[in-house]
């Protein structure tokens, strides 16, 4: 069985070129750049004396964080070793027959359905890479499940609330559950205006995945959560698996995140005037690049289906979407880091692209 | 759906009591009393900075100090977030249609099987909670695993090398998978005559679990590992479910614990001098004690249903053991703690026991 390779395998990159972990500059993950957070590693610190306890299996305190946080309560949240881990417990407890994915999108998505034996069915996208109206007629009384990652990954491109709600919408007629993959939408600079939380209450079968990992660099941690007013699933899927998937360390991490909300704006600030920089320079490229609005971007360079493998040699790692479906193999996607080293990566393509 | 509970859940407890979780003792979780070892919460510690990095999915560092310590192959392991996640991952990986289980034992066995629909057959143990050979015979074509703790959970009994071998030599004819539990085997003093690890090059139907929760004190981490010299069905479980199971910092606690094996001894000593300690007095109380070789002991308070709810009063947690298969409502499980701990549980059980 082979999986699909992800980005941010820096363990692996080390071995095959002999290059150490720390000499490397990761492009390939898109994690805030600046690093883990001190509150967070506080928190981190002063939880390490209760891990000689099993964590509490019902996430208990850091389900309420989280419900203050997102206003809904408690018992519409369930957390998980990673958003990862709930895309499997969410397919385990719902046995879609099929799944309905816009492609290209986040590889796991497809893997959490073929686990349970799922039909894949994919709504391609054109050049521009975008989901339109059209996706409305691929929703019908035979799909149970549409996962719409917004933004979505690899591209970084948004869907507007507009059409996620038509979605909604003619989904509540087919009786078709939607998730809606909002792991990265909190790193987009009008988040709020994208994100359907609020539609929570509305819709019982929308269900939202969030995670920990991007905005409080903690990948390492292993923490998301799904929300839905659907209670009876949430239950579900919480007594889906093992009794203890979310480690104590985790939990305290997350609880201190929920405490200090304001921090996203930091990195937000940080991230968003990167990304900026990295469009301006990035266009100038012989590349097609695209208008990613999250802590990455994606682009084309036309015919090049060895830039992971130049960069690699020049110590950067940058993630090859070759693997994805729906995409040729001169696809890339990068993530926005901090300017001194977004400059070394901007050169470095820059030479190998114009030969300058 | 309802799961069984499990012990050491301290924060539902304090939910219920009122009791602040710190003013417990825990007698319901079978942890390492010494607590967290120095070597593991330095290797924690120096971790911190690296969970900015998603962890490595192949845990190869780990998986190589495992293999050293048990003298196997690295391909020949898998790690997972907890012994718990492995046996799901198990589970789904083999499909089992029949599982046999030995009646009472660990519950999470009885919910792996049932989350892939596998029918549960019981080898119901006598009064004296042993297995016999007579499990041979309910070994047949049909069963496709066996689930065989050992020592046992929750009642601490050892089963032969001898009768494991036999076990093994009826289930490589019947085509059965055997899966030995060792997760507390190390923490019984004779453990090296006990463990079929010698015999993981023999049978390619033997799966070893192995948990580094008790003896290193740390169920919060989350980390477990299975071995087989079945690397195609090692590599079928690894790729089972999500790409990261296992977080930075178990993986950076694993190693550490597998380059100091030498405090495992610390333990032991501490612990069967202990237990030894506890079984003498608790010999002394209107109880059917079971002769529990690893760091807990099982007995049966005969018509004494509420025994745990009276020592919760008290400040102190046990596992009463009703909800397992098997087991009438008079028997409980206590954890071997610290000497002064013990000595609180024994006058307190005295006191309720016996009225003086």
């Amino acid at each position: 069985m082979m999986k699909k390779e992800h980005g941010g395998n820096i363990y692996k990159k080390s071995r095959e070129t002999g290059i150490p972990q720390d000499r490397f500059l990761d492009f390939s993950a898109n994690i805030n750049p600046l690093g883990l957070p001190d509150h967070i590693r506080e928190a981190i610190i002063e939880g390490i004396d209760e891990v000689i306890h099993y964590p509490d299996p019902d996430c208990t305190l850091l389900r309420e964080a989280i419900a203050e946080y997102e206003h809904v309560r408690p018992e519409q949240i369930v957390c998980g070793n990673g958003g990862a881990d709930l895309l499997y417990r969410l397919t385990s407890a719902l046995s879609p027959k099929t799944i309905l994915l816009p492609a290209p999108s986040f590889a796991e998505y497809e893997e959490a359905g073929e686990s349970v034996s799922a039909r894949i069915n994919y709504y391609r996208m054109g050049e521009d890479l975008r989901i339109h109206e059209d996706v409305l007629s691929g929703i019908d009384q035979e799909t149970n499940l549409f996962i719409l990652c917004n933004p979505n990954n690899p591209t970084g491109l948004l869907t507007q609330r507009e059409l996620i709600d038509k979605i909604l919408a003619k989904a509540e007629e087919t009786g078709t559950t939607i998730l809606v993959d909002e792991c990265f939408l909190e790193l987009c600079a009008q988040w709020e205006e994208y994100s359907v939380v609020s539609r929570l209450q509305k819709y019982r079968n929308l269900i939202i995945l969030k995670s920990f990992t991007k905005l409080y660099a903690i990948p390492g941690l292993r923490l998301g959560y799904l929300m839905s007013q659907n209670t009876e699933l949430i239950d579900r899927i919480a007594h889906t698996g093992q009794a203890w998937p979310v480690g104590n360390l985790a939990q305290k991490a997350g609880i201190r995140a929920m405490q200090k909300p304001e921090y996203r704006d930091t990195v937000l600030a940080v991230v968003q005037k990167e990304l900026e920089y990295m469009k301006k320079e990035l266009a100038k490229l012989p590349i097609t690049l695209y208008d990613g609005m999250a802590n990455y971007l994606f682009f084309r360079a036309p015919g090049c289906t060895d830039l992971d493998e130049r960069l690699l040699s020049e110590g950067l790692m940058i993630r090859s979407c070759r693997n994805y479906e729906n995409l040729g193999e001169d696809y890339y996607r990068v993530a926005v880091r901090l300017h001194e080293e977004n400059d070394v990566l901007i050169s470095t393509l820059q030479n190998i692209l114009t030969g300058r």
